[in-house]
């Protein structure tokens, strides 16, 4: 393990170098950089398209918690996103998108087969990043992580439009489908940083519950975002029978439950009933109240790192809590 | 590693024990009784349509060649099936297949997202078994083998009527498409074995070499056999562009080769037209050629053996090549 060993001001530096997003970007980029042909083209593509790397900073930042920058941690980091990136490219596939981030999907430009095959390489591409530093612990994590997320998945899809699913099981589709590769990506890097099994349960907590929230308010922004903004189109989800949050509180509503119910079992919304759905939401502070769910969840994230070293990389992850945070008011 | 460590008798049923094909698929049905829902369906139902398991045999006999029977040699052998099942659902959504093994194939049955994080799931259930055993070097071997894998097939899709593709072209891509993987298993089975590492490349080029023949007369077959054995249409891979070996023989026929050529230009072929091409490659002893082009290859197969130590495993590995020759015969 190359490790930078000296703790002061220029470790800091250090630590503020590994866990910026220019790194990241350049550390995928070149360790995406023996791909070839259309999955070289399909790579490249990706890289341009950009993200906000959420889960390599939470490995970086959960490492520099407990231990120094080393290399290990940077590619703990790197596995994160290249798994987030083919989960990203084969939900395309799935989901017939078009759109993903703004830009035309990977199955639009090249089609299912490259799209199909573009996301086994990046998952291959992240096991050899593991394996080839014996990142054992991190390795069978992100196996497990895998796994949920397709079980996570498939399940949302058998249970599309299925109008007795209890706010419960959803959270419980969210955390397989997200929220685990969250978990994984703190506990990647306290793991690697050093820290005892009861410091990486509790920044696994912190993942988890911050997957949860950051899943709420995504699909909340579902039905109030523009798709300039979103990178998709508006009231995706609902339309695709996927229900969410808000839809499950407007489900239960005395009033408007049973029409919104009608409307569902006819899979079919034209734009004035979704433009009623918007203003039933907002009117009844449904809306809000799926916002103060998800924060309660960043709530729940923040208390998990509370016995854990007070230091700066503990601020910054209590710092992106907040800032998820600042997205529900 | 639970090692069976009394090399007599009792060892040598302990070793048939090990490689027998209903040995794998108990194993098979074990390491994948944890899957649930969707996934556990698809699961069951590969599991029962059956394979002759190659790829696991050729793990088991390459590390018994050298070391005895352990549980980590037959993880091993797991994780090699679970690979190339997850690589066949993969192919399946690439070419729209809705057939496999004469069975309706996963995507038809369930759709395409389902065959996608089916196969997602398997690949990761792949390295799950390595990884909880520390199977690093297999892990490496295996990762550098689903890359190749994703890089031919990707390669063939791109090449599809491609008339100016070269045979050595042709074969890298099954190299690469089919190849590698009976590499990596061989090579996987003696590294367990606690072969040295000439002895690991030199499997390693006996299971390339009998994969390479494997997979040209498995493209042999397109021309001759029936859907019923073949558990595909025939003339599969010519109507969908996928040029193979007697493809390439017939292009460079003098008398045939211009039409032939023409023929594929059109990418569209009538019955009639697929009888004439059928016809010719019988005629002209072109199957013969193609056939004797794969007996080569197992014969470079069984070279590699030579120097390994002369045992009824190495006899069981020269065994197999020759039930190969016998289908080209």
């Amino acid at each position: 393990m190359e490790t930078i060993t000296i703790r002061n001001a220029e470790s800091e530096s250090a630590d503020n170098a590994l866990a910026s997003i220019e790194n990241i970007n350049q550390a995928l980029t070149d360790t995406l950089s023996d791909s070839r042909g259309i999955i070289g083209e399909i790579c490249r593509n990706l890289l341009k398209a950009g993200g906000k790397r959420i889960r390599p900073l939470l490995t970086i930042h959960s490492g520099l918690i407990f231990g120094g920058p080393t290399r290990d941690l940077l590619d703990a980091a790197l596995a994160m996103e290249l798994v987030h990136m083919a989960s990203l490219i084969h939900d395309d596939i799935i989901d017939e998108s078009s759109l993903r981030r703004n830009q035309p999907s990977v199955n639009r430009l090249w089609g299912n087969q490259a799209a199909v095959l573009g996301g086994d390489y990046l998952f291959a591409k992240a096991f050899s990043v593991l394996a080839e530093k014996n990142l054992i612990f991190n390795l069978n994590l992100t196996v497990q992580a895998i796994q949920a997320m397709c079980e996570g998945e498939i399940n949302q899809a058998a249970e599309k439009f299925k109008l007795d699913l209890t706010k419960e099981e959803y959270v419980e589709r969210i955390v397989q489908k997200t929220a685990v590769l969250l978990q994984c990506s703190c506990k990647s890097g306290a793991f690697i940083g050093a820290a005892t099994q009861t410091q990486i349960e509790q920044i696994g907590g912190y993942g988890l519950n911050l997957g949860i929230a950051f899943q709420i308010v995504d699909d909340i922004l579902d039905f109030l975002g523009d798709s300039a903004v979103m990178g998709k189109p508006k009231h995706e989800d609902l339309t695709q029978g996927n229900l969410t949050l808000p839809a499950f509180l407007l489900l239960e509503h005395p009033q408007h439950g049973p029409w919104f119910k009608d409307l569902i079992g006819r899979k079919r919304f034209s734009m004035e009933e979704l433009a009623q759905v918007d203003k039933i939401l907002a009117g009844t502070g449904m809306i809000q109240k799926s916002f103060a769910i998800a924060n309660s969840y960043i709530e729940k994230a923040k208390q998990c790192l509370a016995g854990l070293p007070d230091n700066s990389e503990r601020a910054t992850l209590m710092e992106m809590a907040d800032k998820l945070k600042k997205r529900t008011c």
